[in-house]
């Protein structure tokens, strides 16, 4: 299993908007991708938001990446954020 | 719901050891945490640990810190570890 963790740079201001367009990402993977296991948006006391993920292989990770509701997402998110993400992959060690 | 990101700073030539005993701990917190929803270890590239980790509410962390199982695993951390663990403690957003 696979873990990733996505450091997401919002823009001041657009926090409400961010949310919503996340959350509705975080619901279509929920019911379209089998090889995802955890897809949990996470806000720290600074106000800096995260997404903890987990997948089954490399194969759920490029089937996420590729998916039609995350590549029609990127529309949603345009304008909220303020640069790109601070990705970190890593091993389950199980 | 609560998440937690812990880095783990463990000592080059200790990780096997370390493995053992963070697994160990692992399937206690599974078995005897019903409050705790993800107690996850991953190793990133550069083989630095990093426990993810989702709990019910504040109680359920205060419980997981109180338990019988996490105060017996000091022990077999000791003589493992490199330095304290920096940890990131998040809220999801639902």
């Amino acid at each position: 299993m696979l873990a990733v963790i996505a450091k997401l740079n919002v823009k001041a201001g657009k926090e409400e908007d961010f949310e919503k367009v996340m959350l509705d990402l975080a619901a279509a993977v929920n019911n379209n991708e089998p090889g995802n296991h955890l897809y949990q948006l996470c806000k720290d006391a600074d106000g800096n938001y995260v997404v903890l993920e987990l997948y089954e292989d490399e194969e759920a990770i490029a089937a996420h990446g590729a998916s039609e509701h995350f590549k029609a997402s990127g529309a949603g998110f345009k304008g909220l954020m303020g640069g790109p993400p601070e990705i970190t992959r890593m091993t389950v060690v199980e």
